[in-house]
């Protein structure tokens, strides 16, 4: 899956994955009307919702991306209904081609991240048959309680040749509470890097590891750091654009050759219209206003890679 | 909901949890071909064999226990099915009048945590109507991210009067890696005990606050110094039975009204069938074997507390 993950990048030449984290704040009031006409103000008809604005976006961008990255918690907070969404997100965007980053943040102790792997990128075992549920190709991991939490996952993804995103340096203002917290002279999150390149090694692919980290656009000194402390680490960047991040603060998160970072935005892509910068399109237009984002995006990205050449 | 749990801990003298963690290796055979038989070898068979098992056990326990506390990933594995039962559990054990913790370990940047904590503690808003959908009492959190990712969980517990346990020094064996690493001296788990100490200010009870802690059991020397740091929170302590926490363990986890800890079994209790100990029960009357396990385990802890009064 990461050999995946580099051919896409490379075809595409966009290390960019677009967040599909929807809000009913998001989606146009004409799919609302529609979803709420047809199943009420109702948990189903916020789920039809958020399907119908995610299919849109997934349309529209497809073909410029190699990956998407689902935010399980913005479906979780419908419950079932909205997990179902989830999982159909998921399927979407696997016939589209895309490779599927689970945003779920999962981690616990080992016999629990066990299932968790299962769920997530594995399949269960019940009587003599076996099924896979969510089955997303990677996903983001907590690494908090350490080896013994993370290494189910390890197992479970080399069988499966999928992966890892380990949080390294979160992109979010008080990340530095305990993970800059100086350990003789180093912060927490270098600790957490190192083992990561350990945990990574357990799984390689050819050039790049199976296990990847998150290091937030939000932190470039982090990145540029990280990026030598875990050479052949996949780093997912979220915090471009939304959040804060630019273009030229993501150079030292890449490798020579380029590649080595893949950079997440959600809002900035999937609420385009609602900014000034694509009101033109209009809110009937939104899918077209997130394709005009990721492509501004990847020129921005670009534009940043070139200029350090 | 800090009070309900209080209230039922001096009701029932049992400051106990059982952990609802099944697994379809725990299922005896008869419930297992029953739903089989009904299902087929399917998701929906195995998620009817675990709603089964776990109702017998609820029966059986509810009336010496104060609350359960299901883990989430055990019912996750099993995809949409398996989520099914979770809240299909989680209201069966508040129409037995159980306090349910909802072991989750979420934890992300704000925005997403407050999309968590909708789905887990509050209700979401859809149009004009508001739902609620998981809706544990209580839920486990990670720290990792710092204080705006735990806000917006304390915000939906103020608003719902609920409340958290946030992951301190977890029970597994690799769990020092980083929560043991020495900053000033002090390992990483004390800083964050300490914010959960600021944290639970935010949310007090009468004389404990709605906001406490996670402090494993096979770490009793943890358990003395955190009662210390953070005096008004409730300590969950899981890691006793099976994990190899004893009752003598856990005394230095109370305050010194009794109170202040509350000790969770998981596979000691719900598959204590399986166990030499109770194995005279037999695999059909596993229920009762897990009320037997429930006496033992109270009379064990009450026992331990006893001994240093």
């Amino acid at each position: 899956m990461i050999q995946k993950l580099i051919e896409k990048i490379k075809k595409t030449h966009a290390p960019v994955v677009v967040g599909l984290d929807p809000a009913l704040s998001y989606v146009p009031e004409h799919l609302l009307k529609k979803s709420f006409g047809e199943y009420g103000e109702t948990l189903e008809g916020a789920a039809d919702a958020i399907w119908q604005f995610n299919k849109g976006i997934i349309d529209s961008t497809y073909d410029l991306i190699p990956a998407v990255k689902p935010q399980i918690a913005m479906y979780e907070q419908f419950g079932l209904r909205g997990l179902e969404v989830f999982q159909k997100t998921v399927d979407y965007c696997h016939e589209k081609g895309l490779v599927v980053i689970g945003d779920v943040k999962r981690g616990d102790i080992g016999s629990t991240s066990a299932a968790y792997a299962t769920g997530h990128l594995g399949r269960v075992t019940v009587g003599n048959s076996q099924f896979s549920t969510f089955n997303e190709d990677f996903i983001t991991v907590n690494p908090y309680l350490g080896t013994d939490g993370i290494r189910p996952f390890i197992d479970v993804c080399k069988e499966e040749n999928k992966g890892l995103f380990i949080l390294v340096k979160t992109s979010n203002p008080s990340s530095g509470e305990f993970q800059d917290r100086l350990c003789d002279g180093r912060p927490v999150y270098e600790y957490v890097g190192e083992k990561v390149a350990e945990w990574g090694a357990m799984h390689m692919g050819e050039s790049y590891s199976y296990i990847g980290a998150v290091v937030g656009a939000t932190y470039p000194e982090a990145g540029r750091v990280m990026r030598k402390i875990m050479p052949k680490a996949f780093i997912l960047v979220p915090g471009y654009g939304a959040q804060g991040g630019k273009g030229a603060d993501l150079v030292h998160y890449f490798n020579e050759d380029g590649l080595g970072a893949i950079v997440n935005s959600s809002r900035g892509i999937i609420a385009a219209h609602q900014q000034e910068q694509y009101a033109r399109f209009g809110e009937e237009h939104y899918a077209e206003a997130s394709r005009q984002a990721v492509l501004d995006m990847i020129q921005d990205i670009d534009q940043a890679l070139q200029a350090v050449v």
